[in-house]
């Protein structure tokens, strides 16, 4: 493999400007809040009426569109056939009252990026390595279903099929069950051998906004440690029942909320975490609570900082328990290891952005992506643009449209220096 | 108004015995859970049917069945034309996950007197100064709708009808569309003048079994201090958002809760305090949560104490906001005063209660109930029989057959010693 340079005739023009803003707005639309902001849960009808317009947009532009067994919708443009492929995306589903340039960005991006790339190769007769895919995975929010990024993980093999589609939500709804009520379970693929994975997203934090930086290049990100814990109680009357027999599962919770606090407070802002969802049983005013589960995070840049938590935090909930007269169990546990970014693709970014002028810094990401998942299975580029604020997951996340249009500029270059490079 | 002596002949016979164990044997069946509790809440499918299958059971028994427009269900005997009535009763509704004895045993055994006694009249040809009345009142429990003791506080005149249909559920259904839709929003009912209530209850409690006796005579109540708080953060991004930016609205409910133990904590079994329901929002495990509601109950039987507790509490919810750069408002509150109830119906209890051989002890309710709403409107008694390990709120709940039979003992005989009085 070498390098090659970009012909100076590949780039994006007013008309795919608009054509990406048309296309954005679509999905901005779908599942839009009073407030701005998208409600477009996985498999909800919101997310099948999204999928829908983007199905129908792909093949009017001439993709290929496939959907595969957990929903993942491809759109190809075949123009080396048997070569391997460029991929390109993210995903179309929100949080609740999230916002709408998470995931949605990076499709409607890639989307609008490889119809202009493709059309222009078509003008110019340039020759091209390899073939063109766009992506949008399945849950990648683990909002309605637990755990997050569960498309791009069947996809690379890191969870099965049988896995992913037993997921539940909260009233006990299977993923399986979800996507065929909207039309998008789909049937197995062929392979989809891929030179790289390539994905816009918004920064979803403060550094490119405080540095005043056009691009992130993601190099690697932090660990994370998801633990879903139950305490088990005793339901009583909250009048009568002497405060001394009370088995309350709600307060054991509590206690651990506070606690997961105060464990980042500790540490500094090298310790990032969260109890985000709380669930209890049977939630009523005059009744203590039987059944309390929380949905615990630990992210660091510094396994060994979770590592120890994973001991000293088990022995903090069972002192809670203890201290409550509850029980407790821990549910389900993630360990996501801080995983580095192909470097050869990420300095190919950062030296790309300069040629192309923008200002663009190295970054590590917090949060998990797709590209995340990606990275275990082939070379794999995770680009960001500014977050205004560093708002995310919220519906007043905002990004300016010279900022996203920059993200497009720079992944037409990617693509175009990897498309037209010389193979080894 | 004057005592009277008891007839030898008035009192529960084993087949009176054996239809009372019948009809709470029908109560418990219909929204049994597997674990022998009861899942009953108000104008739920379960609901409905209860209520069906209690008025059908009244009609057989002769009663006059009228439904009044918040859905309480009359059962009438008239006796004396133009007198007013003795009312007995409690509610059919439960707990999500509740117990078969809580209400449900107060209006089984007030139908199952009722009948023996007016038979018993019948045959003997009596004389009765007032007309007979047993009620299931609508919503005691304040499970999916708050507040509480909704149907007793609308007969009494302490809520308008206006107020108690607009209550709504979690989903936002008004008791007013829940009871149309169960077919129990009734009419009107001309005025029912009240000699007196009488309810029997389950304790609740572990006084009666700590202190062996087989029937507490409830002489006054706590008093109660209930608040809905809401806490206003912001959602983000659990993983990137820095840890000093967040508001968190959860963190904020969190110490809350463990500041509302920690009253209790502070001053003994004088002070019960709860947070039994807690709402977020979004409730998803990576997104800080932007609203979380709280619902507080503070009960004393030290009224000054609850009011020190409303202003100081006050504060601390003020300082929880500001250390957790979120907002905090007071949603709702509700003061119920400490309530005496009336002492002669009490003496008159605890007297009949050793004339008929059953060990009694005056008592102290901490929960609320409905003879504490119809206190304010007529002489009312509440007659409390034990429950195993004063557990209860419990699919566990458990009262012996022996002591439920001894409290219809104790009713009939406080009933017909009212019914046959000289009245002044």
């Amino acid at each position: 493999m070498s390098t090659s340079s970009i012909p100076a005739t590949l780039r994006m023009t007013p008309r795919d400007y608009q054509a990406f803003d048309a296309l954005f707005e679509l999905s901005s639309r779908i599942g839009a809040t009073a407030a701005g902001g998208l409600h477009r849960l996985t498999a909800s009808a919101e997310d099948q009426q999204v999928r829908d317009a983007f199905c129908t947009w792909l093949t009017r532009q001439g993709f290929d569109v496939k959907i595969d067994e957990i929903g993942n919708i491809f759109g190809l443009i075949t123009l080396r056939p048997g070569a391997p492929w460029l991929l390109c995306g993210s995903h179309l589903d929100s949080q609740p009252l999230g916002g709408r340039f998470d995931g949605a960005y990076g499709v409607t991006a890639a989307a609008a990026t490889l119809v202009s790339l493709a059309r222009q190769l078509r003008e110019q007769n340039e020759p091209a390595q390899y073939n063109l895919a766009v992506v949008n995975w399945t849950n990648e929010e683990g909002a309605r279903f637990q755990p997050s990024l569960i498309g791009s993980s069947f996809f690379t093999g890191a969870v099965t099929l049988d896995e992913a589609l037993a997921c539940t939500d909260a009233d006990g709804f299977t993923l399986d069950a979800a996507l065929q009520a909207i039309g998008y379970r789909g049937t197995a693929l062929p392979p989809l051998p891929l030179r790289a994975y390539l994905e816009l997203h918004v920064e979803q934090g403060p550094h490119l906004e405080q540095q005043r930086k056009q691009i992130g290049v993601v190099t690697e990100t932090w660990a994370a440690l998801k633990w879903q814990v139950t305490f088990r109680g005793e339901q009583n009357h909250t009048g009568p029942a002497l405060m001394s027999r009370r088995r309350d599962a709600l307060l054991a919770a509590a206690q651990t909320i506070v606690a997961v606090r105060a464990e980042a407070d500790r540490h500094g802002e090298v310790l990032h975490t969260s109890v985000g969802r709380l669930a209890t049983t049977p939630n009523s005013p005059n009744v203590v609570t039987s059944e309390a589960t929380v949905w615990i995070e630990f992210r660091s840049a510094d396994e060994a900082l979770l590592h120890q938590l994973r001991a000293s935090f088990s022995q903090q909930m069972q002192s809670i328990a203890l201290a409550t007269a509850t029980d407790v169990s821990l549910d389900r546990a993630q360990f996501r290891p801080r995983q580095q970014l192909d470097s050869l693709l990420a300095q190919r970014a950062l030296h790309l952005a300069e040629r192309i002028g923008l200002s663009a810094i190295p970054l590590r990401s917090v949060a998990g992506h797709d590209a995340i998942s990606l990275s275990y299975h082939c070379p794999s580029a995770l680009l960001f643009v500014p977050s205004v604020g560093g708002l995310s997951h919220n519906e007043r996340e905002f990004t300016a449209t010279e900022d996203l249009h920059r993200g497009l500029d720079l992944l037409m270059a990617l693509l175009s220096d990897l498309l037209l490079e010389e193979t080894a």
